[in-house]
């Protein structure tokens, strides 16, 4: 019977199928250990030679690593193996024998692992964090569809940057100038006047000369946008979501953090609500820590936001930061208007940023002032004013980028392993 | 009590409020009806002017379309409205008055209501379309997810083009060239020899200098592949696939099909298995059919296509094609190698092709001839070869064009309603 090494567990004493690449082998006079993997998982095969045909035993003898074969055996439940189950090898298909695959058990470098990305994945490590991505982007279907949010696609190539910024893309679109999307969220504004509560999750794209173990220059970014919506009621579904997330996680990929070493310890302390500290309280608490490079006014860098998450264990919210230092739409706290309702979502264990979100201005005069303020000028933005032109109200939004938070989850020193086929300063291959 | 318009149902006799605005409006004497939209659907108030103060009376007077409140009222069932209640309004907080909103109840022109796309999305057609849409998105995620298979996002920026097409996007990645992906199947092989199977669901971008109906720019695609999975069984996959889609929107999205004014009957027929033909059989039936255009050997265009696809009721597989139409890696059949082992969808009612499927070439000399012949000598395709070198095995896939299975499903004369912002040859605002 044709089955996967996830199945397994349903055929126990039965013999099975198994389409299948040697991942490791050892063998011990008259026994070999194949480590095998199919993609669902690994197991171990046992070839005897009492047991097996003289030619079955020569063709274990002749796999190399990443050899493919469909393999034939009984399924025996094995309490010591880390799957649970062990395969009694009755027969061998060879479909191909590898040679010289280049990725052996010992030490590569990274920029020789990153050259054969496309056959890294299949190691053991990658293969986990890249089933807990899935598991992160099925959470957060599920999360916002339970919740009533609607999916909107917004569009990737523009007629004008988001957000004034020059670390954009730049293609021409027949006889026009295009831009690849940073960010979908003036989009999703007009989506949530349309739809209620709506969420985006798509690619976006930064030109930005960083090279840094947070930095991605394609990343995935979930936006949602919520109509008749406050900066409060937007950071109890972002902790809520957050939360959800982890739980998730949790619950269905522990072989997987196993696997990458992930102390579970520190993300079953993840629970809503997250604490939350203002950014006046901030730059109080970075000059107390014997911060000298930050004044009032200034936006946190790396460090200070690691400095500041360090004292949680829980992601914790930064809030109303200086106007002047946030995006032209975001709403100012009706008490001062040197701030803005808006948080960072900081995670635990100097994993930094991974949300950022506002309520959004309302008020069409407002707007029409930052449009002035901001030389928002271009005709392709004429369409976002008209939001607070007819039937403008109360909003908020966030945005979640995918791979840090799968790199703070995962707990991984860089993020170029949270995503499959990463683009970095110096990488677009494979 | 703060309430949706979807969740009025369980509040039959309570007060509600819900922010909302004003869809449309008539009045007769003593009674304003109002239709309120929110996004989560729409409902009538109804303002009766022995029942709400004078000011409430004026208040509700003032609202012009798309204007937005918060309303209070008693939720009353009522099987003759559409969506079974109505509202009777005890107060109205007005939040703003919108003026001479652009898109009336009158006709409007197809270019006039594009360039007010970010209005129009709100109208009860557009909003029934892409409601759809999000049910067919989260019937893909649950379908996928549900049948052991894992999201795998492949990049969009490569320094390469996958088919050898000039319908590309280019953009300077930094130092280097890079162009916009329009399928991300070479990589999802490479995933699913990592992870078994595996479809990814992202945004692909076409060049094409072509105004057709079923034509965008900028569209979603998904792209399953499997490893140790021969042409039939990825044919299985595909009709049974596409049967769940139409059978989800049928449970779940039945007053917006009504709203769409879809005829339901022709979608009820969809169930798997769906019918075949060979390219053989087509060519043969469009000659009786008195196609003198069409020689064996060609592709089909769109005329061929729907004369082949009128003759069915439900989708069908057009299987077999000429190896020299198709894509350099599709495996040629084991018994005729002027065929290979692919199959079209095509949907009913003229939609045309859904779905493009094949069988992959395994054999890496077969391979390295086809990259001889495609002169894919740039090293950026190095990585694709080494997937048949390092543990080949047979596996198949396959793209479905989301939007051209969504304008099929709602029964449109035209793909750019099918996506929130369309991208087309002359369009890029909103
Ligand atoms: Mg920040
Ligand atoms: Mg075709």
């Amino acid at each position: 019977m044709k089955a996967t090494i996830s199945e397994v567990k349903k055929h126990v004493g039965a013999e099975v199928t198994i389409g299948i690449w040697l991942a490791n082998k050892r063998s011990s006079g008259k026994i070999q250990f194949l480590e095998l993997r199919d993609g669902t998982g690994f197991i171990q095969g046992v070839v005897l030679k009492n047991e097996v045909s003289e030619e079955n035993w020569e063709k274990a003898k002749e796999l190399t690593q990443e050899s493919s074969l469909y393999v034939t055996g009984i399924v025996r439940e094995d309490k010591r193996a880390p799957s649970g189950f062990e395969l009694t090898v009755t027969s061998l298909d060879v479909i191909q024998i590898a040679h010289e695959y280049p990725i052996t058990p010992k030490e590569h470098g990274v920029e020789f692992l990153m050259d054969h990305r496309h056959l890294w994945l299949r190691s053991s490590r990658q293969h986990a964090i890249l089933r807990i991505r899935d598991e992160v982007i099925k959470a957060t279907y599920d999360f916002f569809h339970d919740n009533g949010f609607i999916k909107v696609d917004p569009p990737i190539l523009t007629g004008s940057s988001a957000e004034g910024t020059t670390d954009l893309f730049h293609t021409k679109y027949f006889d026009r100038d295009a831009y690849l999307s940073q960010s979908g969220q003036l989009y999703m504004e007009a989506a949530a006047m349309a739809f209620g509560k709506v969420f985006s999750f798509g690619p976006a794209f930064r030109a930005e000369k960083s090279k840094t173990r947070r930095h991605l220059i394609e990343f995935w970014m979930i936006e949602p946008e919520m109509a008749f919506c406050d900066h409060e009621e937007s950071l109890k579904i972002q902790e809520n979501y957050v939360a959800y997330l982890v739980q998730e996680v949790l619950k269905n990929c522990q072989s997987e953090l196993k696997i990458i070493s992930r102390d579970t310890t520190k993300l079953e302390k993840i629970k809503a609500p997250f604490p939350r500290i203002s950014y006046d309280e901030a730059i109080d608490f970075l000059k107390k820590e014997g911060f000298e490079d930050i004044e009032w006014g200034d936006d946190f860098g790396s460090p200070h936001e690691t400095a500041i998450a360090e004292h949680f264990e829980v992601p914790v919210f930064v809030t109303e930061y200086p106007t002047k230092v946030k995006a032209f739409y975001m709403k100012p706290d009706p008490n001062r208007d040197d701030v803005v309702l808006c948080a960072d979502l900081l995670a635990p264990e100097g994993y930094g940023e991974i949300i950022g979100g506002s309520q959004r201005i309302d008020d069409l005069e407002l707007m029409k002032k930052r449009y002035e303020a901001f030389h928002l000028t271009d005709p392709s933005y004429k369409w976002y004013l008209e939001l607070r032109q007819y039937g403008s109200v109360p909003h908020s939004g966030f945005g979640l980028g995918l791979e840090r938070a799968i790199a703070w989850i995962c707990g991984l020193d860089h993020i170029r392993e949270t995503i499959p086929f990463p683009r970095l300063l110096n990488r677009i291959y494979p």
